[in-house]
C-alpha cells in the first residue's frame, strides 16, 4: 500500500467570505506536491483593521514549501479569488493558469505591481487539461456573476476532485457559458472522490433565479424615468451591467461608464471576447451636452465605497457630472453584510438632493451570483462524491452545508483555515492543524494580523493619546517641567482645567516624591508615569488614554 | 392679529434614527415657551465615533433658553427617546412627565446619576392633561414594542397638534393598551393642525403583524427543542420577553433572565404593573442544578453588544451557564442596519460551538414595534390633520413619508435636526436654522462632535501616531540625537531597517542642514519636523502617521 496522500487545506475562504486560497497536495506526507486554487483578498474595515488597505491570506506556511507548489489556479476574477496574485507573486512564484477573461484580469494586476505579465497563462475550457506535478486540472464553465466562471477538475492518482469554484446553476446567464448539467454529469460519471463545493447561499430556501430575470424589470424602470438615470452594480458582473446598458440605450440613453472597476472589467470583457454587442459609450465630458433625460450612467459603488463613483455623485460633482431633483439611482445589486452604514448614507444624501432611490428590497433589480440551498444539493446530486467539502462561506455556512450533505448520504465534514483535510479514505479526516491567520497589506508594507500594530492602532482610537517627555540631569532629577501633549482627547476635564495641566501637575508631584532607585531606572520610571496619567486621566475625563512615555538624559 | 407663533424644532431624531428631541414653542418670536419631547440618545461605532461611550443631542442651543422650557414629556421608555434625561437634567432643569412605566425607568436613570427621582412626575393616560405654559398635553395611549407607549395631544392657542410617538397599530399588543381607533378618532375630531408622525417603516409596504401573531411560531419552535433554549430580543420588549417565557414554561423549562436590563425591564414591568402572570423566574445560580433540556434563558444582546449576555455566552461560560452542542439560540430581533457584524459574529462563534441558530430570516419570530406604509397612511386619515410632519427617520424615511402625505392630500414638508418650522399658517414654513449637531459622552466628558478630538482619534487609527524629541541648547544646536517612538505602526519598511531608526537619521539629517531662522523658530520647526517625519515615513511604510513634535530647549 502507498503511503502518498491526497491533502485538501484551505488557506483562506473557509470560515469567511473573502480572500479564497485553497491548496491541493499529492504525495507522501511533508512531501506533497501542491496546487493552489485562488488567491484572493478582502476588505478590512473600521472596526477590526483600521488604516489597513487590503487583507491577504497568510502565505507563510506556503512560502516555506514554494518549491512544491506546481502551479497556481484561479476560478474567476473576482477580487476574493484573484486580488492577491500579485501580492505573492515573488513569493510563491508559481505560474498562474486561468481562462482568457480571468487571465486578462490578473495580468493587468502583475504589470500594475511591476511583474511580467507572462506569469499567467491562459488555459481552454475543460477538455484541456494542465499537467501540474501529480495533478491534471482542467476548467469546467459554471455560471456565475462574472464571465468564465469555472469549476476545476483536479485529476490525482487518488482519483477525481471537483471543485466547484463560486456557482449558480444559470440556464440564461446573459454572458459566458449556462451551466451545462449534462456536462458535469459526463464529467463525473467516472466517480468523483470529493466536491469542494461553494457554501453562500446555503440559508437561501428558494432555487436561485437566473441573471435574465432581471432584465424586464430593469427594462421597464429605465424606460419610465424622467431625469438622468445612474445605476450601480458590481463592475464584474459584466452580465448585468450590459443588462443596464441596453436598458439604458432602449430608453434612447447615452451610457457613460464612471469609475475604474467599470470601464476596465468592460474593456476586458470585449478584449477577451465575452463581450459583444454593448452599446456605444460616450465619455463623462461628452456627456455634459447631452440633454439629462438623455443620459445614463453605469457607475462603481455599489457597497457605498467611500471613494467610488456612486458615493462621489451623493457628494457632488464627479467628472463634470452632478445628480439633481428628479433623476434616479438604482442600485441593481445587495448589500453585503457589514456595507449598510455606508450605502445608507449615499441613500440620505440622494435624498436631499431629491434624487430617487430605488434598490432591490422587492427582489426586482438583482438576482445573487450563488447557488441556493436546492440548487447546492442539484449539485451534488449531479457530481454524486464520495465526500463533500462545503467551502466559501463562514463558519454557520460550512456547518449547514455539511449537514444537508450528511442528510443527503454524503460523507461530509467542516473544514476551516488550517484545517489539512486528509482526503484518501472513504471520509474526509483531519490529518493535520496549520497555523495560518491574515496578512494585512498596511501602506506599502505587509504586517501579521497578530502582530499588534493594528491592536495599538485601535486603542489609540478608543482612548485617545497622551506623550509625555521629561528631561532628567546627571543626578536624575528633572530639568524643567514634565511636558504632556494629547492626541484625540478633551482639552479639558471634571474639574475644569486644561487636561494637559493637570496631568503635567500630577507627573511634577509624582516625580518630586519618587524615590533615587525609580528615577535611576528608565523602565521603572516610565512605567510609573504611564501608570499615573492614565489614572489622573481616568480620574479627570473618565478614560484610560494609551501613553508614550520619553525620557531624556542629559550627560 | 397675534404675532405669536406655533413652532416644531426638531434637535435629534429628524434625519436619523434615534437621539429624539423634538421641541414645540409658542409665543411671540425669540419669547416662545418650550415643552421637549423626548430626550434620548444614540449610539456610537468604531466607523465614526470611536472611543465613544453615548451619542446625545446638541442642548446648546435650548441650554442658553432653558428659562423659556416648562416641562419635559417622554413619551416611551426605549433609550432613543428617554437616555438623555439623566445627563441633562441639572442643564435644562424642567420637570418630566411620564406615564408610570417610562417614568419607573425614567427615575431608575436619574437616581443612578445621583439626581432626585422627584424630578419625574408620574401621569395617567388622557383625558388627563397636564399646563405646561401655553400648552396642555395628555398622554394618548397607543402600541409600540414597549409597555405603555404614547402619543401626545399637545393643546395650543392654535389648535391641537399630535405627537404620534413611536408607533404601530396593533389590536393585539400582549402587554399594554391595544390601539384604540376610536379614542385617536374622538381626540381628533375638533381638528388639529398638525400631525408629527413617525416614519421609521415607511418603507415596509405591507401592513404591520400584531404582536400576538409571533407567539405560536416560537411555541412551536421551543416545544420542539431538546437542549437548552437561549432567546434574545430587546428586554425593553415585555411582550415579547412575556411570550417567550411562557412559551418556555409551557414546554416546562425555569425561565433564566440574563443580563441587567432584561432583569430591569421585566422588574419595573411588574412594580407598575403592566405585566403580570410572568412565568416564575429562576436565577443563573440554581439553573446550574437544571437538567439543560428544562432550562430557557432569555438573554440581552440580540443586536450583537459585546458587553452584552448573548455575546458572553457565544465566548464562553457566563453566570455559570455555557451553551453546548445540541442547544438552541433564537434571535426574536430584526439586526438594525448596521450591527449586522457583531451579530454574525456571534452566529459563528455559536456555529462553532454546535449550536443550532434561529434568526427571523424567514419572518417567523420577530414583529416590527413601527407602523409599516399602509399603516401611517391609516394613522393620517383617522387623525386627518392639516398637516403631515414626518419624525423619527433618516432622510430618506421623512422624504418619502412627505411624499406620501402629499400625494393623500394634507400639507407636508420635511424638517431635519435644526430646522424651526412654523406651524401657525395654512402649510409648514421654515421659520429659522438653529445650528445644532451632537454632543458625545466620552468617558465622563461632554464634548460637541465638531471639537476635533474624535477626527484625531480616527487619523491615528488610520495612520498610526509617531512621537518626535528633539532637545535644543541655548544656540539652538541639537543636544543629542532626535528621538522617535511610533504607536500602530509596522517596526521595518521598505528598506528592511527599523522605521524609528529611518526617521532618526533623516530627522538628524534635516536639522543639520536647517536654518538658524528655522532652529529659533519652534512652531515653523515643528512643522517642518511633522513634514519630514510623514514623507520619510511615505517613502518607508507607504503611510502618513500623525506627529506630535517635542522640543525641548534647555536654557
Amino acid at each position: 500500500m502507498s503511503s502518498e496522500r491526497l491533502i485538501y487545506l484551505p488557506l483562506g475562504g473557509a470560515g469567511e467570505i473573502g480572500m479564497n486560497a485553497y491548496l491541493y497536495g499529492y504525495g507522501k506526507p511533508d512531501a506533497e506536491r501542491f496546487i493552489l486554487v485562488d488567491l484572493g483578498v478582502t476588505f478590512p474595515d473600521m472596526d477590526g483593521t483600521p488604516g489597513v488597505d487590503l487583507i491577504l491570506p497568510d502565505m507563510t506556511w506556503l512560502k516555506e514549501r514554494a518549491d512544491r507548489l506546481d502551479a497556481i489556479f484561479i476560478t474567476h476574477a473576482h477580487e476574493d479569488h484573484v486580488g492577491a496574485v500579485a501580492h505573492f507573486y515573488r513569493d510563491l512564484g508559481a505560474p498562474v493558469y486561468a481562462r482568457a477573461f480571468t487571465a486578462n484580469i490578473a495580468r493587468r494586476k502583475l504589470t500594475e505591481h511591476g511583474h511580467p505579465e507572462t506569469a499567467v497563462r491562459t488555459v481552454s475550457a475543460w477538455p484541456e487539461q494542465i499537467n501540474a506535478g501529480p495533478f491534471k486540472v482542467g476548467f469546467l464553465p459554471i455560471s456565475h456573476s462574472i464571465p468564465e466562471s469555472a469549476g476545476l477538475v483536479i485529476d490525482s492518482p487518488q482519483g477525481r476532485v471537483i471543485h466547484s469554484g463560486d456557482f449558480k446553476l444559470d440556464p440564461t446567464p446573459i454572458v459566458g457559458e449556462a451551466f451545462d448539467p449534462e456536462l458535469w454529469a459526463e464529467v463525473s460519471k467516472g466517480g468523483v472522490r470529493a466536491l469542494i463545493c461553494d457554501s453562500t447561499n446555503v440559508f437561501s430556501p428558494d432555487p436561485g433565479r437566473s441573471e435574465l430575470s432581471v432584465g424586464p424589470a430593469i427594462e421597464e424602470l429605465v424606460s419610465e424615468a424622467r431625469g438622468m438615470v445612474v445605476a450601480t452594480t458590481f463592475a464584474s458582473n459584466v452580465a448585468r451591467v450590459k443588462t443596464l446598458a441596453e436598458a439604458g440605450h432602449r430608453a434612447g440613453r447615452s451610457i457613460v461608464l464612471l469609475g475604474r472597476a467599470m470601464r476596465r472589467m468592460v474593456e476586458a470583457a470585449q478584449e477577451t471576447g465575452v463581450l459583444s454587442g454593448f452599446p456605444t459609450v460616450i465619455s463623462p465630458e461628452a456627456a455634459q451636452d447631452v440633454p439629462r433625460e438623455n443620459l445614463m450612467l453605469l457607475v462603481t459603488g455599489s457597497q457605498g465605497e467611500r471613494r467610488a463613483a456612486s458615493a462621489q455623485l451623493a457628494r457632488g460633482k464627479y467628472n463634470g457630472l452632478e445628480m439633481k431633483e428628479g433623476d434616479m439611482f438604482l442600485f441593481s445589486s445587495k448589500t453585503i453584510p457589514g456595507n449598510e452604514r455606508g450605502v445608507i448614507r449615499i441613500i440620505n444624501a440622494f435624498s436631499e438632493k431629491g434624487v430617487d432611490v430605488v434598490d432591490d428590497s422587492a427582489g426586482r433589480y438583482h438576482v445573487s451570483g450563488h447557488a441556493n440551498r436546492p440548487d447546492i444539493e442539484r449539485l451534488h446530486d449531479i457530481v454524486r462524491p464520495q465526500m463533500v467539502i462545503p467551502m466559501h462561506g463562514e463558519h454557520r455556512h460550512l456547518r449547514e452545508h455539511a449537514k444537508l450533505a450528511i442528510a443527503r448520504g454524503y460523507q461530509s465534514s467542516v473544514a476551516v483555515n488550517g484545517m489539512m483535510m486528509d482526503l484518501s479514505g472513504n471520509a474526509p479526516t483531519v490529518a493535520e492543524f496549520i497555523e495560518t491567520g491574515r496578512t494585512y497589506l498596511d501602506g506599502s508594507v505587509k504586517i501579521g494580523a497578530m502582530d499588534g500594530v493594528v491592536r495599538d492602532r485601535i486603542r489609540m482610537a478608543l482612548n485617545g493619546h497622551v506623550t509625555v517627555t521629561v528631561i532628567l540631569d546627571e543626578d536624575d532629577d528633572l530639568l524643567g517641567d514634565p511636558w504632556c501633549e494629547s492626541m484625540g482627547l478633551p482639552e479639558t476635564g471634571n474639574s475644569n482645567a486644561s487636561l494637559v495641566e493637570v496631568l503635567e501637575e500630577d507627573l511634577g508631584q509624582f516625580i518630586g516624591r519618587a524615590t533615587a532607585k525609580t528615577m535611576k531606572d528608565d523602565d521603572k520610571l516610565e512605567e510609573a508615569l504611564r501608570r499615573l496619567v492614565r489614572q489622573s486621566a481616568q480620574t479627570e475625563i473618565g478614560k484610560k488614554p494609551e501613553v508614550t512615555v520619553v525620557i531624556s538624559r542629559m550627560r
